[in-house]
């Protein structure tokens, strides 16, 4: 072994976080995860591993997992796959835990899920999600919890009312418009709703395009449409233009003239008593999400910005009534929502206040005899409340002040041979050292300003200096 | 597909987790967070896979990656492995970055970490670490750090002053007073570790055993000594005695006449100026631990009972140059610390409070007709700082209180067709009911008592006669 010296990367597709990003990200999870528990959801918290047959990723006649997963054999030569997400095994749970569990049973979790997909740009094979699941109840009222925690979970998560948007919508209302329209082949359906679901990327005049004779992209490849008559677009697309411009109620009674919408005036009434206006969920037909999961009504949160303008989905869920009924044979209803973490966070990011992060002071010991004493220093710094550690290398001042530097710190406490004779200490501010290298007009000025950014004080002062250098500006 | 109905049964090995205990490992692992990061560590969290030649655990004269390991081929035909610690995905991470990365290095991180071992009672393929690790000092100021950093999370995490000691001790010193005792052979001084190491479970009786001809324990196996004479073990015995039972600079005092304590005077000194005192952190020269894997210094954080008697091990780490230097080819020290997350979720669960927990409110609408409504009333408890959550099942009265006892609700606010009328809500006491039940003497005092118990008052008054019901007891 000692001559075999292996090269230090990190497996593709997987990504390291670290500092303020990790941070970012975990703080949605824990303010989206007490929203959760709140509203009376349980942490629930399974392994890494499923069995691969119910992760339902098993295809029977091979000899091998499917694909989209990472798959190893146990040494009893059962498959186990790393989970994909994490209601394939909240299913996996309620099936095995069926007769103990409170019914309807609510749990949210948060954790890591993996894709055994082909490394890409933006595109990583590991990635947190965190999610709310009711399992046990078919009633309106669920979904409607879900899109009000939902409007709760985002605002806990920073997210101002306003700027987000839950859009509403159900596979069944959506049918029975086909219907209306002429639109009665299920393959024909299918081809609708595939169009209406690029309604995001295509816009109007894209999917009008798909619904008819089909439509060439930008790089000359045609995709074929599903075929519809000029009578029958026009009369879709008027219900979504209509369907997706107004108030909760306006929509019911649109729409509630030529579909059954006894369910989505459940939800809204629902919406209603706890208090969620129009401008945060609403009803919008072009809301499509996972045809082959979801069985009822679907959710999808955007961000928006002052003209309802969406910036994109930052989570969704919906009703998925098969899951657990895949184990037990019988229909077991659920509904659930999932936020996106990562791109919430990147969201985020854009607006965060970098000045609002917890500032970092860092003691350097310049002269090496005084490292216990700075020791004394950072207890009584974070004593005060503030993060503080001691540089713990063996380089000299100038090493230190980049040190400090590098771990973006905003104080640096200098102890050398003088301050520890005289029980003293030096500050350095190194933000308005920063600020003031740039911003000096003249040498004057400069040596004026200095006074501000570097001044040597007793130690029972330290605190309190500290203390104005790290407010707030 | 529809015919095939999977068993849903989890991996053998993995275990589900739920509720307060879920909840007090997370608690503990927030807490301890916080501290490493208040004390500068920065956190980082690498994925869960890692190459298996960059993990260590992969043979190059083999086809397939050692066991101990969960292992897979990637479609490029490279082995991965999940991590099996915390530390190792740290070294090849310090070692990729090494450039940009201030120096030292502090880095904390927390997550699950997977074994492949065969699945035992007790005994788990996943479980949490919660890390922090220094990387680029050599100091015993580095090693002090840790030890003091760990108090603090020890009591960050519930752990009360008095009741944790850590014990440290260090290879360098063992191996000195084992050569005054006559022992300088290496596989000799392995064996007298080894014999050591088995302390806290075989006692002063059985190591000495150990030390000299071999012990026959209790199933009749016998198990080799190192063969020391009597006067050799009597000699190292008397140092493990002395050297365990008595303050840090006693210790210093004794052992610096027969070994180089310079490094441990070092730890001392700077745990000195954060404060830490012998009954905190102490040496102790039967710690051993990690005998192939620390370099320097070892501690162990135990929890001990009033007389200083050891409850067992919940966190321990050490100094170990070897790990980042695999990859450099250059000598780069570290140090480090792992609080046992399970093991000190289960200490600290036996003292928990169960009052403590934040008790639920659960809003039952006895009328189906009131199920807005009681969404409405859920809102205003959350608002006023409850975990509330409405029965969203379609079953009756009975089951419907049956469900909020399996939820260990505290307070049940029913709200039937009278309720609804009357803009009323009854409030049922359920912890109270529950202690009535069990101890109301005669009928009457149960009459009397019941008026406690279950109430009906105006919408109005809900959130301060919830407050009453929910005050800790």
């Amino acid at each position: 072994m000692a001559d075999f010296r292996p090269k230090a990367r990190r497996p593709r597709g997987f990504v390291d976080r670290r500092g303020r990003d990790l941070a970012a990200e975990r703080a949605i999870v824990d303010a989206v995860l007490k929203v959760y528990e709140a509203w009376g959801f349980e942490r629930l918290e399974t392994s890494a591993f499923e069995y691969a047959d119910a992760l339902g990723k098993f295809l029977p006649d091979q000899d091998r997992p499917n694909e989209g997963v990472f798959a190893l054999q146990d040494d009893d030569e059962q498959w186990m796959a790393l989970r994909y997400d994490l209601t394939a095994p909240l299913a996996r749970f309620v099936a095995e835990n069926f007769d103990a569990l409170p019914k309807p049973y609510r749990r949210c979790a948060a954790g890591p899920v993996w894709r055994n997909e082909k490394p890409g740009p933006g595109r990583f094979r590991e990635f947190w999600q965190c999610d709310a699941d009711t399992v046990g109840s078919a009633s309106p009222a669920a979904d409607a919890e879900m899109i009000a925690m939902a409007c709760a979970a985002l605002e806990a998560a920073g997210v101002k009312q306003g700027a987000y948007a839950i859009k509403i919508n159900t596979r069944r209302v959506l049918n029975e418009i086909l219907e209306v329209a002429g639109v009665v082949d299920p393959k024909q359906k299918l081809g609708v709703l595939r169009a209406l679901d690029k309604f995001d990327r295509l816009g109007f005049a894209g999917v009008q395009l798909l619904l008819g004779p089909g439509r060439k992209d930008d790089s000359g490849d045609f995709t074929k449409g599903a075929g519809l008559s000029d009578a029958a677009i026009e009369q879709i697309m008027s219900y979504l233009v209509r369907g997706s411009a107004q108030g909760r109620d306006s929509f019911l009674d649109m729409i509630g003239e030529v579909a059954n919408v006894d369910d989505l005036r459940g939800i809204s009434a629902v919406l209603k008593s706890l208090g969620i206006g129009d401008r945060q969920a609403s009803f919008d037909l072009s809301i499509i999400r996972g045809l082959e999961y979801y069985t009822g009504a679907v959710f999808e949160a955007q961000l928006v910005g002052g003209d309802g303008a969406s910036f994109g989905s930052v989570g969704g869920g919906g009703r998925y009534d098969d899951l657990v009924s895949r184990f037990k044979g019988q229909p077991i209803p659920a509904t659930g929502f999932s936020v996106g973490v990562s791109r919430l966070a990147a969201a985020l990011a854009a607006q965060r206040d970098a000045a609002a992060a917890d500032p970092l002071v860092v003691v350097l010991p310049f002269d090496g005899a005084a490292i216990a004493q700075c020791f004394g220093y950072a207890a009584q710094l974070r004593g005060a409340g503030h993060r503080a550690e001691v540089y713990l290398g063996g380089s000299g001042p100038k090493a230190q002040l980049k040190y400090a530097d590098k771990r973006d710190a905003v104080v640096a406490v200098i102890v050398g041979g003088d301050e520890l004779a005289g029980r003293s200490v030096t500050l350095k501010n190194l933000r308005a050292g920063a600020e003031l290298a740039a911003r000096a007009a003249d040498r004057e000025a400069y040596e004026k300003g200095r006074e501000d950014v570097q001044i040597t004080v007793p130690e029972g002062e330290m605190i309190a200096h500290v203390r104005r250098m790290t407010a707030p500006v």
